[in-house]
């Protein structure tokens, strides 16, 4: 059908753009992350149209990242990128999103319709007429393409990739040729919001789940609930929450699911992590008879070395959309029905609710003295005191991500880190998006990143995005002179492993930040830590960017990470 | 066979990564670029062990693009990366040495083949147990994709990949698992170099190309001859030099085939860009009744926008692997054989040879005093007489791509822009290969970037290694805050095509340097630029990084952007 007599049909028509954007305002996205290029220019004219906050990172990689750290504090991210040149740069912050199972929208601004038809020779392409290669190249990482070419189609194909990004957890691909970008389409669909609900499970063979569940439960002489990524991603922990509440069973997390539960309640006991858990906490988890895990993720870092001593046979799983008793398999049995059903249906006086663990204190054989060195050791429990309710925890991969294990955080912390992807130089745009979804909710959370030298210096640019919007943020940099992680698996003296030194508390003034904006620090003692951590200035009344030079030992490293390390080499080098 | 009894079976048995890197020495290449990650440290230390420097940059993409860079000046460049994570942030930078015609060798640390063959859920995969779909994602972007996985295929494998690397002057893929470094295989192969010669033209057809060529070469009134990108690419550049040395004929360049040429040759003429072009160069050009055009690449910006106005009719086309004669094709004939032929068989006496144009003198009604602003038009012509025999000059996409088109070079200059790819933030890292590269062939030769603002925000941390190597190098950041180009595109006044205001003049201190190691300038007139540009400490005794901040118009841009631009923004949106 002709255009102008297609339009004529419609009966509230709206521009494609401006569809796609007040599809993501309602779902609750505010700001826009990514860079401008020529092929997303008109689009982006739609951003403030509808509400919504254009970010404009430094380079795409950036955004992405940003895209994704948005995500996990508002729930989903978006990112507009321009063809070629700009969407591959993002691919390995895509490629991050779609491991680690978070929802970001993947909006990349391509050549008109009819240029494809055409196969010109355009710059941001191959040279070869081919317009497809880079949808293809996302394909393996998206868990929708959505190529935007036909008007006639484009409200549905919106709706329907939106729908699988929010329900399966991964990143869609969105391609919109520049001459599709004020096509109209029908405005009247916008009245009635997309259905984000998952379908319920069979009734019956939900019931029969739960009386198996039960059944073993009720029996168990010494249960527990371990809580792993799964269960953040696949938005259960309400339901993982009033069970705890109701049962008291002691409940533990991994690494990945750090932060999962609020670690003030008093069924919490800690990050269970296999041979690197503190001894008591392993000792209940593996002594455990029955051990209800929920959103499991048995990646080699998340399970130190693939060093859990868990049985099948004294084991449940609870996954996003199966469950597997002992060796039964429940497939299509997804786990928030039958969490909330179990909960229901529990019979709390057949339970033997154990007491989890004491929780941990610093490690005092890592403390030098007031001015000795700061030790990895001593310093995550310590910072733990630091934290407070709401607080937005990002860990670097590397010893951060390892050390925050040693924490325990107040309530209502949100703890990002990507422990199974582990791309480095994720933290610093995570940070910036994770603090951009902050002040889009409402800004009273701080925001608090936990950095490594080696790994700053990939993404170190964004610095300058979060001065641009005024971010609250604190970033403690670990200066320790290079890769310290990769120290560990291999060449702890190569020189491959060390980076350039840079005036890391200049970053802020260079990146246009003013006395104002942004303030830095260098803390190289206990004391001068203390002294700082107490100062309100810092901690309390902040506002914009503040810069901690944090000094530790090159050689020095959380135990966790030590013996992950020493796995991993172990398996790179395997022979058989 | 046992790997025991097939080492036994060896000559000379040397590790897979030893084999590996010493070709890369035999090819010439002395630096490797990249980033470490514990699935490629282990491959790492062998770079020494063979003579090659490990550069070590600060992120995946920078390295690619400064592969890129070291490629375009050394012949052939070489990037290690680390599976997944490492590997996707480069892949932009790769694609555009796809793109672009450029031979980069991606050397990939992958997982160990037991734990591909295991499906273990290692980080940086996908969690899914695919080991394959990042050298699926590559496969698109690269000639060969070689996955190392049996010893007694290596050898071969390498050989042929880096074989067509050269021969077809892309990237290639090769992916390492941790347990192959290691492994040994033949290393007396390593004796004979690898055979990088074309093979030869078919005699017979060659002949008969070389005939019908020089039947309308001796007939034409106004043969001129038109180099662009493909012949710098397929290194026919020394033809091209021999035909114009003998035969006089006035010759053109391309934007992409900017320094193909001596510029100082009296038979240069100028850059021919359609309507963009200088009056008397288009009338030449487009007057002619034969256009020898070699390794044309017709891209939208390389033509500014399809503007050529030559006539198949009067063309013939030398290609890496064809010709064609007006409307006559001969696949398979390669120019070089071809090009040879002509120059030895042309008739001298039967040519008409005219005097290319008159070069180019600076704009006057672009300069408005010594105490004016610094405007495009002046400066480009200006900065001519600033360039010295065997510079290394890097454009970025921007107004410094377009605006180079202005100025001549003196001989042996190497001019590097990316006109097809067009990603920003390239010409940082390029800079820095290219600087590498300079270095590595004796360092006599100074490289000089043209730099964005907004450009030099996504890769600036690269300095840091400029920095760390101590490379020589001068670079112009135009500051006009922010993505000018696109200005002219769409959005003049949006927000989304301004930058943040950096203290550029201060990244070389924050980034490691000393005053020993880098100066900063700050431009804003054509009073202080001619005071810097004769300062002999700035422009002869260099020594580390100097970096000038070149002040210009937000909304100034070179004529031929501006009409280009106008271009790319009708195409955007053409409707049918």
């Amino acid at each position: 059908m002709p255009q102008d007599i297609r339009t004529a049909s419609l009966n509230k028509p709206v521009d494609v753009a401006e569809y796609l954007f007040r599809r993501l305002h309602q779902i609750g996205i505010r700001s826009i992350h990514g860079v401008p290029g020529d092929f997303n220019l008109v689009a982006l004219d739609y951003i403030p149209k509808v509400g919504l906050e254009w970010v404009g990172n430094c380079n795409e990689l950036n955004a992405a990242y940003a895209a994704d750290g948005y995500a996990r504090v508002k729930g989903m991210g978006a990112i507009v990128t321009t063809f070629g040149v700009g969407e591959l740069s993002a691919l390995n912050g895509l490629a991050g999103a779609y491991s680690e199972m978070v929802p970001v929208v993947h909006i990349v601004g391509c050549p008109s319709t009819i240029s494809q038809r055409n196969g010109m020779l355009l710059h941001h392409t191959l040279g070869n007429g081919d317009f497809n290669v880079f949808a293809t190249m996302s394909a393996g990482i998206s868990c929708v393409v959505a190529k935007l070419n036909d008007p006639a189609e484009i409200a549905s194909q919106i709706d329907h990739a939106l729908r699988e990004c929010y329900l399966r957890t991964r990143p869609i691909y969105i391609m919109l040729p520049t001459d599709m970008v004020t096509k109209k389409v029908e405005g009247e669909l916008l009245d009635t919001e997309i259905d984000f609900h998952e379908p319920a499970n069979d009734e019956a063979k939900e019931d029969y789940v739960v009386d198996v569940v039960l059944k073993y439960l009720h029996e168990a002489q010494r249960p527990v609930l371990l809580v792993d990524a799964c269960a953040v991603r696949s938005r259960v922990l309400d339901e993982v929450h009033a069970f705890i509440d109701k049962t008291k069973l002691p409940v533990f997390v991994t690494p990945m699911g750090k932060s999962a539960i609020n670690e003030t309640h008093p069924s919490y006991g800690g990050v269970y992590a296999g041979n690197v858990s503190h001894p008591e906490i392993k000792a209940m988890v593996e002594d455990s008879d029955l051990v209800l895990s929920v959103g499991s993720l048995k990646s080699d870092f998340n399970t130190a070395g693939f060093s859990y001593r868990l049985s099948q046979l004294n084991t449940i799983d609870f996954h996003t959309d199966h469950c597997v008793v002992r060796y039964s398999e429940y497939p299509g049995v997804k786990m928030r029905g039958v969490l909330r059903k179990i909960t229901e249906r529990v019979d709390v006086s057949q339970l033997k609710a154990r007491p989890p663990p004491k929780q941990l204190g610093a490690a005092e054989d890592e403390f030098e003295g007031n001015d000795g060195p700061i030790k990895q050791g001593w310093f995550w429990p310590r910072i733990s005191s630091f934290f407070r309710d709401g607080d937005i925890v990002i860990t670097e991969t590397g010893t951060a991500n390892f050390g925050i294990w040693e924490t325990i955080f107040p309530p209502n912390v949100t703890a990002l880190n990507q422990i199974l992807w582990g791309s480095i130089g994720w933290a610093v745009g995570a940070c910036q998006g994770a603090a951009v979804a902050a002040k889009d909710s409402g800004g009273k959370r701080r925001t608090i990143l936990f950095e490594g030298d080696g790994s700053l210096q990939l993404t170190a640019q964004e610095i300058s995005t979060m001065i641009k919007h005024d971010l609250d943020i604190i970033i403690f940099i670990i200066c320790n002179d290079g890769y310290t992680i990769e120290r560990f698996i291999h060449g702890m003296d190569a020189t491959y492993n060390d980076v350039a030194t840079w005036k890391y508390r200049d970053l802020g003034t260079v990146f246009g930040g003013s006395p104002k904006t942004v303030k830095s620090y260098a803390v190289h003692t206990p004391a001068e830590l203390e002294t700082l951590l107490a100062d309100e200035d810092f901690a309390v009344n902040r506002r914009g960017l503040r810069l901690v030079e944090l000094y530790m030992g090159r050689e020095d490293a959380p135990r966790s990470l030590r013996m992950t390390a020493e796995v991993s080499a172990k398996t790179n080098a395997r022979d058989q």
